[in-house]
């Protein structure tokens, strides 16, 4: 008997350039009610102007507002138990996340804190929280986690160098706003490194152990739209089509791995935002081509599907070419997008390697969806790779 | 600027080959709680022995069951009013929808009748209902009308001689189980006829005005499905892949016309169930041919795109090559599945058409969406077609 698959999501998405200026309307419409409201966001947002508009909005429909910037990009636990310390007297009863994946995420953590008498260690893990939170409405603005659409949150724990998630559908939003104009001032850098975290949800849901009919549908599109507009959203920022396409592919990506998880790439990304703070989208994008490699001999025909969708003409390829021109053409994107490949940049040491191979191997959650097993000296010698 | 897009749809689908068997699992999983649960169905559902094994997988969890087999095919307000009043008593605080979309569209009337004291005539229309239901799981054995994954439903009302739509987001259920297991039995011709519903859904969400990128990713996907899989889903009725296949085609069917609606098809259908019962499906593909035809010069260019989703090797030809091949496929499909093309058949004369034509131009909601205007006389034409 084959396995049951599943798909669950956000309540609502409104999508397209300038949503954000209806967001009054759309609040309305997805029946949210609320007296205080606490837009979570960061200065490179309330510079837009975007935070100014969107009180404006909510005062129209007689709702009052606040705003927070303390959530620091990839949150520790203590970061947003101290943010909740801050706020919970205030008693909102909706909150308004508008930012990239750290926002979100933090976002989502403090609406079930707000329910659910817990300490955020007591919810790492999976199905630990018990009660739906306060809403929450997610707006993105890198393109980017997906976590906008995923039932997950990630903090750090610098104690143990690690990265860990909750996972519980209490995390899912009421509404979600896609709008690219918010993403077009997004930095070069950031750019980069975030869309590549998008391509890499959406290829390793493509090749996970849990891939199935649902999860393939949102990774292959995902991987469609990303391929045809990385480069030139990296190039030419202020395409909104471009933008738009890596908005809509990365909220793909987060369904797709909603459905399928994540695999080795992730799993060995997270001791490297755990103790060495290189950003995610970065880890994953170093990562993405060596993992690959190792999996190649199992997933040859697997990765072959992904070459059309890529804008590979690989009509005349045998499975082994087409996905070798898959991996080809993810290397020719890190070196176009200037991502380093190398961890040394980084402050990682030779005999550093150990301790890292032994932090990843115990994310077993999504190294069991890796279509091939990673022994200790296998994710070393993916580590070895970024330091010669 | 572009116009906004949305997406949204039941909380919460689990799919796959013998699903219902652990419905147990997943109502728990979506947090369900219920201590009275009335499961809505049709005869030839209890004859599978579905209906008990569900019940003691319910009592299992603490929760009493009832079974009611009282909606009838293609529904009208009275015979859903009249369940209603059989049952509001027995305060059942969930409702399990089994059948086809008359017992899903059934179901879902039902759970908001039970919190808003109205009736089902003050609903119709969009937006008209006011709090959620009770909470309903949808598990549908036809593909199909993908009524589990849209806000909307349809009654009958035979004294306006019309089929009308009742459009709210509390109509999306809680929980939907695609098992396909539950459709091996589906007669031929229903088989046929709600296919080709299905296909029809999705071929008029891609091309209708509010086509737009989330709903070409349902609509395309769906097409894929069903096109590989509608002959041989008719001819080998007991293949599980196929059935799979035309069930999950059936529901991205349904999110692609609840993102872009559908258009003259199925304003032109509704007369035709409302007036001479016309089965819903058997009325779409009759007219399917015909009203593209119709839209032909102005959407060649869309409909080509349809053609390589519908394994069409449209390489070589021109878009509307391409856009008469899709047609020509579709004409096909009518004779292999036995599809009647003529509506005498349903006892409709000559002389009827004029007031089919005039109750067809009033269906403005959908009519609207089609990317060709038609006149009194063009729906009259369309339907002097299936006359001839
Ligand atoms: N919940 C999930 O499903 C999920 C999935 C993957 C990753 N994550 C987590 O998300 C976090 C990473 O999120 P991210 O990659 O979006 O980066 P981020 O949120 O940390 O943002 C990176 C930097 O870009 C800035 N920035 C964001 N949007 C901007 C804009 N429009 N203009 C200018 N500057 C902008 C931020 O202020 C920050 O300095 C990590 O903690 C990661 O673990 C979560
Ligand atoms: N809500 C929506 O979004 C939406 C969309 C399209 C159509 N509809 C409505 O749905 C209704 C039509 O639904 P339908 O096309 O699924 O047909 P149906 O529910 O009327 O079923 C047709 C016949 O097939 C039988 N049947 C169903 N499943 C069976 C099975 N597995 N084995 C044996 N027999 C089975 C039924 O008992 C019935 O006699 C119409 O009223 C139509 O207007 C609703
Ligand atoms: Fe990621
Ligand atoms: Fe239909």
């Amino acid at each position: 008997m084959m396995a049951n698959y599943q798909f669950r999501t956000a309540d609502h998405i409104v999508a397209g350039p300038h949503s954000i200026s209806r967001l009054g309307h759309h609040v309305k419409a997805s029946g949210l009610k609320a007296d205080h409201v606490l837009i979570i966001t960061q200065p490179s947002i309330v510079k837009l102007g975007t935070i100014s508009d969107v009180q404006a909005q909510l005062t129209e429909l007689g709702m009052r507002s606040d705003v927070c910037t303390d959530i620091l990009p990839e949150p520790t636990a203590q970061n947003i138990a101290e943010v909740f310390a801050d706020i919970r007297e205030k008693q909102y009863d909706m909150l308004i996340g508008i930012g990239g994946g750290s926002v979100l995420d933090g976002t989502k953590i403090l609406s079930v804190l707000h329910t659910n008498s817990k300490q955020i260690e007591e919810l790492l893990g999976t199905n630990l929280v018990e009660k739906p939170g306060i809403p929450a409405v997610l707006i993105p603005s890198t393109s980017g986690t997906g976590a906008e659409v995923t039932p997950n949150a990630i903090v750090t724990l610098p104690e143990q160098e690690l990265k860990v998630g909750i996972v519980s559908p209490f995390l899912l939003p009421k509404l979600v706003i896609l709008d690219p104009v918010i993403t077009l001032g997004l930095p070069k850098p950031i750019t980069a490194a975030t869309g590549m975290d998008a391509f890499t949800h959406s290829l390793e849901s493509f090749i996970s152990n849990k891939a199935n009919p649902i999860s393939d549908m949102f990774a292959l599109e995902s991987i469609r739209l990303i391929s045809r507009s990385i480069v030139e959203a990296y190039e030419n920022g202020s395409s909104i089509k471009a933008r738009e396409d890596m908005l809509l592919g990365s909220a793909y990506g987060g369904m797709a791995l909603t459905a399928a998880g994540t695999a080795a790439v992730h799993a060995l990304a997270y001791p490297l935002g755990g103790k060495y703070n290189i950003p995610h989208g970065v880890a994953n994008s170093m990562l993405l081509p060596h993992v690959m490699e190792f999996n190649m001999d199992a997933i040859a025909e697997r990765l072959s599907l992904a070459a059309e969708p890529m804008g590979i003409a690989a009509a005349n390829m045998t499975a082994e070419q087409a996905s070798r021109a898959v991996n080809d053409q993810i290397k020719e994107w890190t070196q176009a997008l200037n991502i380093p490949q190398d961890l040394k940049k980084y402050g990682v040491a030779e005999h550093d390697l150990d301790e890292l191979a032994n932090s990843a191997s115990k994310v077993t959650r999504l190294l069991n969806n890796n279509p091939k097993a990673l022994a200790l000296n296998d994710i070393k010698g993916i580590y070895q790779k970024l330091i010669d």
